[in-house]
């Protein structure tokens, strides 16, 4: 793909659509359709925002996407991690029902958008390495967690119990007196049978005859009966005059396009988690999308990714939307549906316009507990305990980057915690890689090998020694191999040669660079040569971009065995070695 | 060393400190001191602190780094950079000349001290490595250009010219009508003399017979000489009334002992601007002291340093002191003049203390144009620009950290410089590791040596790639290796099998762990088997400890050849393959 067709994948799969990939993609579109409805309104109160706002995020952003994206089967739109980031944030800047607050929203998204493509268009998308595989997984199950404890006062039908994971206990303990019994009752309702539909619906659906396919979809379809049968049940009942919150009237009819004014002071305060939320996004989107590409042997581009989900973030922006990203769930029944191509996601915007149209009078009854009911089931879903383990099996020092992330956002905020955990683990992999393995070497008797002496039977000299750094060096590691060498030669006092056995260096920094002169100078004041053996190619080539050699007290040698038969037998010129 | 001695290494040297040392030490101490003498007055300007308290700071850290320091002849005090760093921390929370501004100092040198100590105990020293050599030799030219820019105002006379180097440069431009002849004259005078005494003096004194040594402690006093010459020029001339700013009265008597009332609101200012003074200051000492035992054959040990330069600079906070390290210039005279133990500096600073007890009374007429002049010529020996040149040349990326550090110090602050300058650096390590190099491979015809295919004639199998990683796996590069797996799989329709090749992985943490255990299950639902070949024992034994190899879907060879053979090949279990 070149030219326009890089940046505008729609140029490549639109101009070979056909018949049979509409009818696939139309089917996939109205099955994620009925299962985005409800998603987007539980993922809006999530967030804070009144329901149509998450109906809005699924639309333009949708057909957005499906301009920019890569991937033919991603499903963007609200999503539960995102909404609690977005709530977060927004709420630093204005209080939940203000006009102010949903204008937040609409600049994070923007803001968002904005990151996003320009990291895409300078391909800075690596940029998402810095949340490593335990802070970004032990952040999700934290979320998870704060998620589904802060949806428990909506099913109990409570006011208290909202922030972080200690004050929201808190909260929900001292409100047991104020609990709803219509509000539970719907709400321990809808629990029960989602997870009823999660654990037996299935199996049943299967033993009654129904394929694999179609069962699963019966049973991913379960909010949406939960949505209708609490509707019935509230109206029949009239339970909103007895208490139980409902999700009120909402404005019918396509979102208003446009910009909002916007307040640099709220930019300001929003560009850190602005930030968070994309890189998080495009960690969980790209995660999706690359395993639901692999399936089909296809590919997708992560520098596009980032302007596919940024274009969706812009679109959310100027209609009235919040953040939003490639959800997994939505994706795996995009893809289980048949969906070919983005055009599922076109209509499935489609799908969405006509229920903000046509549907939304018929919501109003819609309790929230519903809504929390579902939010718990889908997100706790995301939590992960048994990764904890593993992790803690596997490696203490990634253990400890998770358990802070874990910690910090339960207890300190999700931004908090997401940064402290980015922090530690940067800290802990500079520390792991400030200290190289080093050996020194000793010749393997009648060989030209030479292996580490704590570990082998190997000869040495005893004005010699080698010393093999199985790293490359850099600013992180080199001072470290100034105390090394330092080290070795003070405990030697015979030694009056240093080799440097470098076949495991791939490349040399400026920080090493001058880390080496130091060496070689300070060795050169003690009466000591210092040598190189087994430099790769291209870092000899830069080494003589530098008159490093030049002021090198001893000599290059192609092999070790050279070095240590004749670094201190005379150095004379002619014996192959390289200066 | 065990035990105490471990963190008080005065109790190794001291038990054998003899007659012949003591000598040694004294004479080193008498030179050093009438050195320090100027220096301290000059940085104490330097820094918006009254010129006591850099003879202050003088005393009691000399005594503390001799108890706990590990080099040798080091030499601490106040020191240029870090008096930068100090007037630029503390000016923001409060105003020169008030009793807070010298809390402020009290609580830096108190905070930078107590972290040094921390970061000792804890073994931290490895997070000076975020300074890379780039970064720390842009920051330190750039820091000594604006010092000397800074001082230009003393010695013109003037009262306009502080700040980023854009606001000095404006200042001194706007105040040229008001220089005053006769500070002009005495600081150019003494900039002169200095220049004189650096480039001519020495050769000439070596010309008329003097020994090296000798020549160059002359030179070396030359300040010293500045001094008693203005003073005297002053006096008899009484330039005071011309108009020529003087030091003034200074309090003779020694420091007052105690700490001040903390301001926690002070505290919370100064923590981030104490962190880098300890991180600029520890990486500039201990590569002094580095430098200087190696000469010797002799060690230091960068974590007990921590600990000497915390104890030294918590002394400077509770003698009414200010932020103070080990300093390049003092310690190569002290190393020079034949110091042989840290009880020269103990000796050092007695000589400082007379010199408050009883040297005050005479420095009153000591014009700031001096000080400022000395201050100039110190720095500007600190200007490297020769380095830029040689980073440009050697790694532009490196330089790109280099020029944004020294971009931010002269026109955005000393703080913003260095933290700059590091983020980018980290940012652009991100990136270079992010992109591991990886190359496919295939068989030299004939042996069992396997070469990257786009370098070497050698021969590959339509149904298996082998993709050989020189590289460790970690959280930056992880998903890189999932990406160019999938783009691999996705260009070669036929492949069954893919081998990784293991041989230059040292390590794998937990975020390349889930990349390989998502790259397998990848590989598995697009119905192709993923081997490793080659895996190092350490890796081995670590990922042994987990599930994946229950759940990989090919098998673990010892041997590239095995692979390249048998992987396809019905995959027996009994050909030697471990799993």
């Amino acid at each position: 793909m070149n030219g326009w067709a890089r940046y505008l994948p729609i140029l490549d799969w639109g101009r070979r659509y056909g018949r049979e990939t509409l009818s696939s993609d139309l089917l996939a579109a109205v099955i994620v359709t009925i299962m985005l409805v409800p998603q987007s309104l539980a993922y809006a109160m999530l967030a804070g925002l009144p329901p149509e706002v998450g109906l809005y995020a699924s639309i333009l952003p949708l057909v957005a996407y499906a301009i920019f994206g890569t991937s033919r089967t991603l499903a963007v739109g609200p999503v539960a991690v995102v909404s609690l980031m977005t709530a977060s944030a927004i709420g630093e800047v204005a209080a939940q029902g203000t006009t102010d607050y949903l204008t937040a929203a609409v600049i994070l998204a923007l803001l968002s958008g904005g990151m996003l493509v320009l990291m895409g268009l300078f391909r800075l998308g690596f940029v998402a390495n810095f949340l490593s595989h335990p802070v970004i997984s032990g952040f999700i199950t934290a979320a998870g967690l704060l998620i589904a404890a802060g949806q428990l006062r909506h099913v109990l039908g409570v006011n208290e119990g909202s922030g972080h994971l200690h004050e929201i206990l808190g909260g929900l303990a001292g409100s047991m007196g104020a609990v709803n019994p219509f509000t539970l009752a719907i709400g321990g309702g809808v629990l029960a049978f989602l997870y009823f539909a999660r654990i037996w619906l299935k199996p049943m659906l299967r033993a009654i005859g129904l394929g694999p396919r179609l069962a699963d979809s019966f049973t991913k379809a379960g909010p949406v009966f939960a949505v209708a049968a609490t509707i019935w049940i509230v109206s029949s009942l009239d339970l909103g005059a007895e208490g139980v919150s409902l999700v009120g009237a909402i404005p019918s009819g396509l979102p208003p396009i446009g910009l909002p004014s916007i307040d640099l002071e709220v930019v300001r305060v929003l560009i850190v988690p602005a930030f968070l939320i994309s890189l998080v996004g495009f960690v969980e989107s790209v995660s999706v999308a690359q395993t639901l590409a692999s399936k089909r042997r296809q590919r997708i581009q992560p520098d596009q990714e980032l302007i596919g989900l940024g274009a969706a973030n812009i679109a959310s922006g100027i209609s009235a939307g919040y953040p939003v990203t490639g959800g997994f769930a939505r994706s795996v029944v995009n893809f289980d549906a048949g969906a070919q191509t983005p055009a599922a996601g076109v209509f499935t915007a489609i799908g969405i316009a006509l229920a903000t149209l046509f549907l939304t009078p018929w919501l109003a009854n819609l309790p929230q507990a519903t809504l929390a009911a579902t939010i718990i089931v889908a997100v706790l879903s995301l939590v992960d305990l048994k990764a904890i383990g593993r992790v803690w099996r596997y490696s203490k020092v990634d253990f400890s980057a998770m358990a802070v992330t874990i910690a910090g956002t339960l207890f300190m905020g999700v931004e908090t915690g997401i940064v402290l955990g980015v922090v530690l683990s940067l800290l802990l992999h500079l520390y792991r890689s400030s200290r190289p393995h080093v050996a020194v070497v000793g010749q393997v008797q009648g060989t030209e090998h030479f292996r580490n002496i704590d570990r082998h039977a190997v000869e040495t000299r005893p004005d010699l020694v080698t010393i093999r750094i199985d790293e490359s060096l850099y600013f992180a590691n080199s001072r470290f191999l100034e105390d090394k060498v330092a080290a070795l030669v003070a405990e030697r006092p015979e030694v009056r040669h240093v080799v440097l056995m470098c076949s495991a260096i791939n490349a040399i920094d400026a920080s090493a660079l001058a880390s080496l002169e130091e060496i070689n100078h300070r060795l050169s004041d003690a009466g000591i040569k210092l040598h190189l053996s087994e430099v790769k190619g291209p870092v000899m080539d830069r080494l003589q971009r530098t008159d490093f050699l030049d002021h090198l007290s001893g000599r290059v040698f192609l092999s070790q065995y050279e070095a240590f038969c004749e670094a201190a037998n005379g150095c004379t010129e002619d014996s192959g070695s390289v200066r």
